[in-house]
Order: structure tokens, then sequence, then C-alpha cells
């Protein structure tokens, strides 16, 4: 068999490198048939690795768990890195050696069949966008996330790639959203919903009203308009928006969950028979939490490219990481990106 | 002292005219310096008086508990009822007699110093515009809800009236925001945030780049762009937005707490321990479920209009009711219309 091969940015998001290379580490671990390059500064990368491990890779293989086959870690050097507060457009001009450029570059001459970056967000779209370019007939790639739902997680797309959008995208980003769901999430026939702020056609902006009468014809399983107090109970398996709506949706979602269960934890703390409680209900509790945990989903594809580019969570630890490469692992091996480039 | 007449949509919301009779009543027993006009089917509204307090008012005084002064009770017959499926403008120019135009004619014409109503929003804002009429300087009016937050409750406006805006919109918005915490809510140079999907100035879609740029230069505590996340904890006072955006984030704040309070609720139930914990933590999560309860706010004020129209949730039960009357107290007392008129 192959190896699938996989670019991880060693230098992008808050925790990077340390969490990119220990979330390595934990993805080779749990994927046999993964090769990992490792991008970025190479001497950051091994001291890492050696403060992981216990030695560099390559090109000693590493004396202690996790147990390594310096075969299947590479790492390949570029010198700079584009820092989250730069500007995407000319980050991009400029920093021809930074780690997104270089990993973008390996996916593109097909060295990689994917790359993954926790880094800045508009210079890892607006590098992939330049650098592998577009699927014919999709004129903006989306972000494209799993959020968890009642049941089960939902699509959410675009989460915010593309702040301003025209109704023939919206129809675009639902035909790979649901050719996304039905190949790699394995569920037949994906409700597509269309978040609007009423359930009546007729309702909405002038982009939502347009994209609607689209969306009715164009041959998927749409279930119409979706109001956001629906998104959570599972209206539709692929949501779409344009990427300013869809971003709010994808950050509330992390903001208020976080900001519910601060408020439950400090409720129950004040006073010694809740707490008692809550020491009661602490398994249902870890649950949850773990459900809500955006490091159990990994990443975002970003559809509409001619290879898979994944966005990492900015604040992504060691098992988010590893998480991105395990959606990765799943893309590549249900074809997911021939099933999309055949349905549009 | 004069009293404070508030007219009432007996006919609007789900649970009509019940829950509107119930909770006029309970707000009678709350303000003194209240008097209520309920508008709608007189029929049906003594039916429902007389199945709430065991006689007809007025004219006869109601022998049981509430007990109300039939002198601060009023019924006016309305003989239509708009509907929340009808479409708002050809509904407005048809039912002239519907208990929303009755409503709003009453306080076009001073007989009453608010309306509130918890039927077909796009109804009640466009019979409002229409009705009563802009205060000058005041391109659109829009709806502005009080969302609790980690420490203190925040005001989203616009959060649903105008789907489509201009920058200038949102700068309007934000001067009736401000107006409204300093003034109703006692809340000094409250901070005035734009939804947004970066912090950074040069982030966003084409109209909140635009407004931001206004927005530092109108005068008011501009904090920036406040990304999704940062809504419940509280980073602005004033939240500002389209009305797509505005009910997209509203109804999800309803949707996903729902959800996950559902999801707590299940998880707990799971097992005998953690059932006995959730039954020692009880009084804790009544105060969380409280402090997430639309009803304890009441309605949102459709802010811009030359007076005080409020929008209750459609499913606004007796107590919902009872809040939205106190909002419209709160806002007549404070002169807010004044303070609204002169910041603009």
């Amino acid at each position: 068999m192959q190896p699938i091969i996989i670019a991880l940015d060693a230098m992008g998001g808050d925790n990077a490198p340390e969490a990119v290379v220990r979330g390595a580490l934990l993805a080779l671990d749990k994927w046999p048939q993964v090769k990992i390059i490792l991008v970025g500064n190479e001497e950051l990368i091994n001291e890492c690795l050696l403060k992981v491990t216990g030695a560099d890779v390559p090109p000693a293989r590493p004396r202690t768990k996790p147990n390594v086959d310096s075969g299947r870690l590479e790492i390949l050097h570029a010198s700079e890195v584009i820092t989250t507060d730069e500007h995407p457009t000319s980050a991009i001009r400029q920093k021809r050696d930074s780690s997104i450029l270089v990993g973008l570059g390996l996916v593109k001459n097909g060295r990689a069949q994917a790359f993954a970056s926790a880094g800045n967000t508009g210079a890892l779209l607006t590098g992939a966008a330049v650098t592998i370019g577009r699927i014919p007939g999709i004129e903006r790639p989306a972000l494209a996330t799993l959020i968890p739902g009642e049941q089960r997680p939902f699509f959410l797309i675009d989460s915010g790639a593309n702040a301003d959008c025209k109704p023939q995208y919206l129809v675009q980003f639902a035909k790979m959203g649901a050719a996304y769901m039905e190949r790699v999430m394995e569920l037949p026939n994906p409700r597509v919903g269309l978040i609007n702020i009423g359930v009546e056609s007729e309702k909405g902006n002038e982009l939502s009203k347009e994209a609607h009468t689209l969306l009715k014809s164009c041959g998927l399983n749409f279930v119409g308009n979706v109001e956001a107090r629906d998104i959570p109970a599972n209206a539709a398996d692929v949501l779409v928006c344009d990427g300013f709506v869809g971003n709010v949706v994808l950050k509330y979602t992390e903001g208020l969950s976080k900001t519910l269960m601060g408020i439950i934890k400090a409720e129950l703390l004040k006073s010694p028979v809740s707490k008692l409680g809550a020491l009661l209900a602490a398994g249902a509790f870890k649950r949850i939490k773990k459900r809500f945990d955006y490091s159990e989903v990994g990443g975002a594809p970003f559809l509409g490219l001619k290879a898979l580019v994944v966005k990492a969570h900015g604040s992504s630890d060691a098992r988010a990481i590893a998480g991105a490469v395990g959606q990765c692992v799943l893309f590549v091996e249900s074809g997911a990106l021939e099933t999309i480039k055949a349905s549009i």
C-alpha cells in the first residue's frame, strides 16, 4: 500500500511548533498508513522532537515512545514564518519561503496529498487559491467546518473564506458540502439547508432570497431555509451561507458554549450541596465537554481547490493537530476530491 | 401622577389571547402606575378574563385575584387578526382593523405611550414604520434585543428588522443603542462594538469594513470589531450589525442554549449517580435557566420611531408579556425617546 503523505505547517498556530510536532507523533501512532512532512524551521522542529521523544528525527530513530519510524517523519526546512497578524496578500507575496507557501508547494507538485495548517487563515486561503488553483466550475473555494449538533455533526460551508458572496457561490458550496458529507461522512442523500432569518422562501436578504431560488432547482436534497434557532438540532446536514454569517455561527458556537459551561460551573460551585452534585455528575460533564470540543473535529477542509488543504484552529493543541491529520486521511481515502470534482 | 398607558396586542403570539390577558394582569399587579389597553377581539378577550379572574372586565370589577381595578384595564375591539404566516405588506394593506394596526393607531394618536405585540414581526415593523413614522435622521428603524451575557446583558441592534443594510444605518443603530443603554439601563458611556469576523479594522465584508470606518469617527465609545466568539463574554455593551446577522445571533443564542441544556439533561440522566448529582444541583440549574430565559428580558424595542413599539417573542407566555410591559415602563419613565432623538 502506498502511504498517504501529509504536509503539516510546523510553524502555524498559537502553540507551534511544539503542538504540531506532538500532534504529528500522535497521528503517526494512530494511522500507520500516514507519512508526515513537517514544514518549518528545521532547528526549532528538531529541538521540539528532541524534547518530546528524546532524539532528533531524522536521522536518528527516537529512543522513547511515541515510537516513530524515522522513515515516516520528514522535516522540510522553510526559513520564514507568516504570523497571524500579518496581512494575507502582502505576506504571501513577500514570504516565498514561509512554511505556508512551502507546504502548499508540496501539495501543488504532488509530493504530499494534503497540507494542514493552524496558521494565518487569510494567508493560507489566499496562498492556496493562488498556488493550487480552483476546481473548474468553482468560483470561490470555501472553508467547511463540521460542527457538533444535537444528534450528530453538521457541515457549515462557507465558515469564513468569503465574506461577500454571490448567490451562485452558495450553490457551489452546497454541491461541495453534499459531496463531502456523502463521501467522507458516509451520509446518503444529505439534507442541504440555507441559513436564513425565516423559513418562508421570500424571507431574507437579497443574497439569501436569490440563493434560495437557485438551490431549489440545483438537484440537491434542498430542505429550504433554516432559522438559526434550528441549526443545533440538526435541521440540515449541510448548511450553506456566506463566509461572514458562517464565521459568526462558527465562532459564536465556540464562545457561547464556553460561556454557558463557565456559568454552569460557577453556579455549581456556589453551594456545597450543588458542588457535591457536580462531583457526582463529573462523568456526564466530561462527556458533554468532549462532545463540544473542537479538537475532536480537528480542522476545516478548504473545499474547491484541486488538492486538499485543511485549516486547523489557531489554538490547536496536539490532539487537534492529530484530528486535522485524521480528517486528511478520511478525505484522501474516501476519494472525496474526485467526488467533489464530479459533482460540479 | 399621570398613568403610563400601554397598548397590548391581545391577538399576537402563539399563546394569544390567554397569555396576553394573563400577562396584562401580572403587569398591572406589578406596576401600579400602568394602565393597559388590550387590543383585539373583545369577545375572546372577555372570555379569557372571565376564565382567569372569574369576572369580565370592564365593566364589572373582578371578584378574585389578581385584583384588577377595572379603571386600569380597558379593551379596544379590533375585528381582524394578522397571523404569523401572512405576508407583512399585504396584511398591513388589507387588514386595517387588525389588532396590530389598531394598536399602532393608539400610539400614533397619543392615546397610549407604547404598543407591544408578540404577533407577526414583519407586519408589526412595516405597520409601525408606516403608521408612526421615523425619527428625523434615522433611515431605518431597528429591532434591539437585550441578550444575556456572562456578566450582564448586552444590546444587539439590529436583531432582525433590516436584512440588507448600508454602512450609515449601522452608525444610526449604534447611536440609538448607546442612548438606550445609557438612559434606560443606566450604563454610562456604553462600549459600542461592531460584530465582525476579525478584530483588525480591515477585516470583514464590504458593509462591516465601511461601517468600521464610520463608527471610528462618530463620537461614540467605539471599541472596534468584536468577533462572535467574544460576544457572550461582554466584549461590548452595544453590538451593531445588519438585521440578517443580528437575527442569526439572536436565534442561535436561543437554539444553542436550548440544545446544550438538553444535552446536559440527557447526559445527567444516563446514570443513577449523575442523576443524584443533578438532583443536588437542581437549584443551580434553575438559576442558570432563569438567566438564559428570554421571558426575563421581555421584548425588543423597535428603535428609531417617533413612539415606542415593542416586539415580544412569538412564543411569549404571561411572564414574557409582563416583561415586555416592564420594558415599556422603563423606557417611558427614563425619557429614552427624547434621549434617542437628541443623540441623532
